[in-house]
């Protein structure tokens, strides 16, 4: 059973998961790559994986079998696991609670595509309803507080699969980043009545410098104070606490524009391996006005060294005007 | 001139320093390795690095020549620039500073070593003094708020240079790590009286199962709430605020117990590449009995990825407990 622990000193939660270790290849550093045989996410070999849990196929009563588009299955090796009472743990300064969770894959597609940008639009937009079915799914379970949807592209962003996918954690309890974003976002709101990220997002068109793309229902830019090289943000224009109540045309229109950022940060860095976040409100808050949800974009040019583990904050080489104009450039 | 800009929901810091981006290499991931020609550390090279700040050498009067045992130097490609006012600017919900601050490399051999454990004993301890006089140096400008001091060995590590180097960067505020560190340190010693690390220390060496190594001055354990497999801290057993105020006997003892868990994380780990930081007091700061410094050491084995960036949490999978059993048994 993976334990989930909080430092004593400074509350940092981590997850204990021994599970994880028995990846064929656990550290990403390896020098020696092993040989992964046959693609476990491939059309054909769905019996590699454990059984699916939900799928977009033609004839929904034949499961773990080829005809699917879209296809989600639970983490072999899984970083928390559905099993076990959430009771926390105390022992003088140290306290630690069972690694509950649920840890899934969303296989974006049945052919072996290893870039994201590669997908169709139509592909993009299957894999944007599995995260909403997904997160509508799991949030009848009132054990899980946040719901993180995350994508890890090339083996120097974590992946240890080059198949596309992207992997979804439920926990019983807020991340830091995302708690950190409520109190800084509810504090703008209380002294002001608005929502930070729609205040936000009229600076940044107003002044246009950090604006990457845009259409009507979404802003794509690199944040202000971005930490990481080409750094770029997707929000939807119009304020909306929780990804996954985002109207039928909306996730259309999210399809088309993140298809596009990713072809854009291709061309301009040379396939660059990748993560992307989705930042979506908790699950136990009602929607409100001053939670805005919004995906994080992170191309992985450098590692986080010893400054950025010590400190806590990001020394970013490129400044994210630069990086906004070089991304605007791109010819598409 | 680098700029420091706040992130306006969490407050985060992140220093944008295009002169970073003249490094010959910038993103450690670049696919193509240039070559970098002759090193800029080793003696003999002296003047490929800017003017030294600092060495040891017998004989004072010739700077930038060979005869130095530990050189130190500023980055000739800083995050951060002593020049310019430290003034606070705000326009609307963004505010920024100059990137203003110190940022030196301490040259740890005058030989192209590229493994800091291949050091002797007697050079460690002139590294780790090196560390001491810079800070005392550094201290004397009051518009210093903290000195960081890290290492990055190897470049999946960040180093973008293979000769054994160390870096410092002196900022003129608290960076969060750090802060967060004081927080709780302050409010576990108001509630108890107590140093939280103190208690940890005595409920560790009583548990015994995370320990690594110890002596009569220091302590070597991987810690309860390891965001990293193999994560180790090596932490005074007298209590101590100050990095900089240890005693003589005690830096000759530390000089020992770090070259020796240096190794004892080679042999275990096949020489990984590694990064350590070393935690103290912020300038501005009385030596107190909550604070307590200790160094952090941290083997890169593993990518921060989507879950790390999106959430704050880390997922390891070795535990602490087999992790200092691994390294404990490591034969010396």
């Amino acid at each position: 059973m993976p334990e989930i622990r909080k430092d004593p000193v400074t509350g940092r939660l981590v997850i204990l998961s021994a599970e994880r270790a028995q990846r064929p290849q656990p550290f990403a550093l390896d020098r020696n790559p092993v040989d992964m045989g046959p693609c476990p996410f491939c059309a054909g070999n769905e019996t590699m994986t454990p059984p699916e849990v939900f799928a977009y196929r033609a004839d929904q009563k034949h499961s773990d079998r080829p005809g699917w588009t879209v296809r989600v299955v639970p983490n072999k090796y899984p970083a928390v696991v559905n099993d076990g009472n959430s009771s926390k743990y105390k022992d003088g300064i140290y306290e630690w609670m069972n690694g509950l969770g649920v840890h899934e894959v969303i296989i974006e597609s049945p052919d072996h595509v290893e870039n994201m940008a590669m997908l169709s639009e139509r592909q993009f937009e299957q894999v944007l309803w599995a995260y909403r079915d997904r997160m509508l799914y799991l949030r009848l379970d009132k054990r899980w507080r946040y719901i993180l949807l995350y994508k890890n592209q090339g083996t120097e962003a974590g992946a240890t699969l080059p198949h596309v996918h992207s992997q979804l954690i439920a926990l019983p309890l807020v991340p830091k980043e995302v708690a950190d974003e409520m109190t800084g976002a509810r504090g703008y709101f209380d002294s002001t009545g608005d929502c930070i990220y729609c205040e936000l997002i009229r600076r940044e068109i107003h002044d246009g410098r950090r604006i990457v793309a845009g259409n009507e229902r979404f802003v794509v830019l690199c944040p202000y104070a971005s930490r990481f090289s080409y750094e770029v943000w997707v929000l939807p224009r119009k304020h909306l606490s929780c990804f996954d109540t985002t109207p039928k045309d909306d996730l259309a229109e999210l399809s088309r524009t993140l298809r596009q950022i990713l072809i854009r940060l291709n061309r301009q860095l040379a396939d660059p391996p990748f993560n992307y976040m989705i930042h979506s409100n908790p699950l136990g808050e009602a929607e409100n006005g001053f939670y805005h949800w919004h995906m994080e974009i992170v191309p992985k040019l450098t590692q986080v060294a010893g400054f950025e583990l010590g400190s806590g904050s990001y020394i970013n080489p490129v400044v994210p005007e630069d990086a906004a104009r070089l991304l605007r450039e791109v010819a598409l």
